[in-house]
């Protein structure tokens, strides 16, 4: 192992230049060199790379984003494409490739990973935390607290106004940013993809809450339930209440990561520097029952996540 | 003046608290008592009302919302409302009237006080910023730095993504709230509705700033600018460009209000409470030339504030 | 059981309301009936206590401090102290009693419950988080990220300056929140009470970051180290750089809790009441393995818990 | 005027890049070019100077600290350093410099006019907001914000403990600070250099505010008032109740600049830019009655600029 390469793929997350820091660092201190490529896995196809040094990825832990940037290319996955990237593993003399993204990327680098000799690690990153392997992603805690941090704000005016608000959540088709956000801002009511919720439900769900005395209300859903402008008018029309629409947008996707979104993108960095040493490839890095360790990254890409409906359960008493 | 009445109405606005404790305390310590009224006008058409003391405003500078309630009373304008509130008034005896609000509750406010004889005193506080007579209104600097806060963290992503946001701020059918947002983001172009930006102005400015070499660039516009989802559409298109929208929601209302919210909300309300004591009514206080003053309630409501366009130029080179 | 009692004891946390929301609202859930004890021991001592309910516990979640108050009481824990508790819990019918707080307070639970028939479950609540049988306490991922936020913007400083800052963050006698604080900041040296470090080596490394072209540099130490003060003046005569020192202080024991915080605090108190509901006693639940369960209470206050040393390790390496 | 100096001196203050952005972008928008003079005074003293453009003072606006560097520099005033700075300015053709700082740099300022035909221009930069000729210095605003989090999260401890607590703020010899800081987290005492405040007021006070039934309570001491470690234990010794020392130390001075102190800093850019494109020099540019104006440089640093001691009376009783 003498030449590490890094690159961040798909939607950004926050920690992502943690782990950049990190693998960086970490492979520096090994004797390894790093070639940070650019714009995701464009810059695989292109050949587009920088060193990366331990003095060029300093002051970055803190930011949002990635100074390598990145893309969602989905014209990458095609034959000819993962190809050219093979290409350019092969003529700059790649020996390990570390792939921080999330699933897609994760899905793209297991290909990859059929057509090259570079050993290939996965990084998740994500605010998403649908991969499968990790109990929690590099991004998912800095976006639940800044989708927390709003909704707390939301709140003030529901209260002021005895207003219902529906908030829109991230979280692509799965709801595990939906279901954490929703138990910690208190939520009457978390929409999840995974659970069909009828409306029947939600009704009466804002009625039992209204006998209780309570004369405001939020309701968490995740981006994949569907269209939440016609839920928020469908509770209007049905109840007479006033509903109000918020989509907490981007802001979920940035900002500076929270200690343990940048705790955990160190700690990932730092497993996946050890396997590339130890000449281990086609793993993905992660966190499982608190301790941090790596899984088959074919098995992480072809494996759903399963979300703990447990905690919906709980959720809705702790709302009461 | 023995006894005064505080009501908050319209939309909720960060310091709206502050402002009853302000009023509160400062009443009393001029051995008046002070009655809040709750729900917004609908408290006062249904004389539903509380004492308020100096503990039982405790702890409550630091809370966005209201803890007297509020709502938007379309009907209230009416003259059997009005009626009902005037009786209000007087049969629980109310010297002086304090009206925390916006626009649109000064203009009730005013014509309330052409059939009582308390005196009515207005505290502009709506994060709109759009009360004629005072250079700021409670609650525009915190929702400003919420605003803030929020795109500095989806400039993340624009920069890593190398995209161009739209992203819409409130504001109503003014710009105050995009124009101090739009420069302290550093937008590359920011939309009000008190100048119509053709589309090619926009289309141009994004060419030149491609040419100087920017990657990505931030519109902020005011909601009261038309349908931002067309417009990010229309820029797609014509470009060629990946182009976001995101929409800044209600947390701009709430939130623990910033220190100048919370420093203004108690010296206007330190201005009221001098107004009443004086026997002045009819009146709005403001902030004016970094002064503590107050203009006639009729005037306040019948002018419109004039937006300053020399900043949207200044804006415009600062953004190169 | 019928009726359970719910205590917050010793220093205040981020997220004990959230512990006393769910464990109240899962407690009526279940039919029990809940009195919160007030002030800590004192509460227990004295019999104050006030009923608690879903709707008076409703929004305090997102809110620092204890509803509850609380109390450091060395006094409590002699025998006639112990007794006096005893018989609180045996006159109001307390069937079981959840003691939310630190080590001390836990200590305290321990020799309660050799003098009573109430079923006793801790629940780790301390920024400290040196709680043995959990990986991580109620409050402390909300002091890192207050920690982290504050010294991120003392970086901003040192840079500015180049110049060398220790930062002193709590902890008591131990350096969890020093290390992982120290991580996640990316601080050139971390100081922590577990691991004796030289001056030489605190120089050495100052030295060696100097060589390499850093110009400033954060120290994070525990506040168990020793004299702050002491240790900055004598980098500061020794290497002729300029040192500052900052504490940072009460703040981090404050503050709106985190998700995480809020998380934990409601499945730990879904826990405690699982267990009560299943008449076992004498446990303090826990996170161990990612999973929440529980460890008997002797065994808890008698073990001290491991720092994880490796993580000081990769820390320099990180900081490099 | 071709060529135009800037340079950022004394403490660190927030909104310093936003006005190295603002000054940069304004003059090349007339034609000039811009020398970044590094590490304050030093720069000057030594030559040490890199050009800035539009688009290397990109992305900075958000960003605490200074890109330039500062430094305190009391060898500076020496007749030779300022001798070597006139040298520096004339040697590279520096036609008008903008002097970005607080007091102390502007007194350097007018000594250096005093030498040299470069047109000299300050711009108020200090957390201390003790400027003359200015309402507002760039950065107060944030170092206010970042007081009043901290202190509304050590509020939480104050309660749940039934504690006083002497919090410490910056400010150097000057109370502003800590009189805004103080009014906006409703302090029950508030103590500032300008006023001599006895022991026996102190402790009347409290005592006052214990019989109202407050049994917490927060004191905001400026820096300069003398050493609150003492003051705190006489407060402990007199009253018996527990009182804790909190200083609030550097954060204040880093950080994000809120969207105040980013305008501010636009707009003094702006004024300073225009008054030396105007030909104008040995001004101070300032905020005075809600404009943008400025004043003679000598009269600036010879002024002492008073303290509203009004706002003290006020915040007593909004304390009450």
């Amino acid at each position: 192992m003498k030449t590490i390469g890094v690159v961040t793929s798909g939607g950004d997350a926050p920690g992502m230049n943690a782990a950049i820091r990190a693998v960086t660092r970490l492979a520096y201190a090994k004797d390894f060199q790093v070639l940070g490529f650019e714009k995701g896995w464009e810059g695989l196809v292109t050949s587009t790379f920088r060193a990366l040094t331990p003095r060029s990825v300093g002051g970055i832990m803190q930011l949002g984003g990635t100074i390598l940037l990145t893309s969602r290319c989905p014209h990458f996955r095609k034959p000819e494409s993962i190809k050219k990237a093979a290409e350019t593993l092969a003529s700059n003399k790649v020996d390990g490739l570390i792939v921080i993204g999330g699933n897609g990327s994760l899905k793209a680098a297991c290909e990859l990973s059929e057509k090259t000799n570079t050993l290939i690690v996965g990084v998740p990153a994500t605010i998403d935390n649908d991969v499968y392997g990790t109990d929690e992603t590099i991004g998912f805690d800095t976006a639940v607290n800044t989708a927390v941090a709003e909704i707390d704000k939301i709140r003030d005016t529901a209260i002021s106004h005895e207003r219902i608000f529906i908030v829109e959540v991230m979280g692509r088709t799965r709801g595990f940013l939906a279901l954490t956000v929703g138990i910690t801002v208190g939520a009457e009511t978390i929409l999840v993809p995974e659970v069909k919720t009828p409306m029947e439900e939600i009704l009466g769900n804002i009625k039992e809450n209204s006998e209780k005395g309570k004369r405001s209300g939020i309701i968490v859903a995740a981006e994949g339930v569907g269209d939440t402008r016609k839920i928020a008018s469908e509770i209007e029309t049905r109840t007479g209440a006033e509903v109000r629409l918020s989509i907490i947008g981007y802001a979920q996707r940035g900002g500076s990561p929270t200690a343990r979104s940048r705790l955990l993108a160190s700690l990932f960095a730092n497993e996946a520097v050890e396997l590339l040493a130890n000449g281990q490839g086609n793993r993905v890095v992660g966190l499982q029952n608190g301790k941090i360790t790596s899984i088959d990254i074919e098995k992480s890409c072809k494996t759903e996540k399963p979300l703990d409906l447990s905690l919906l359960k709980m959720a809705r008493t702790l709302a009461t």
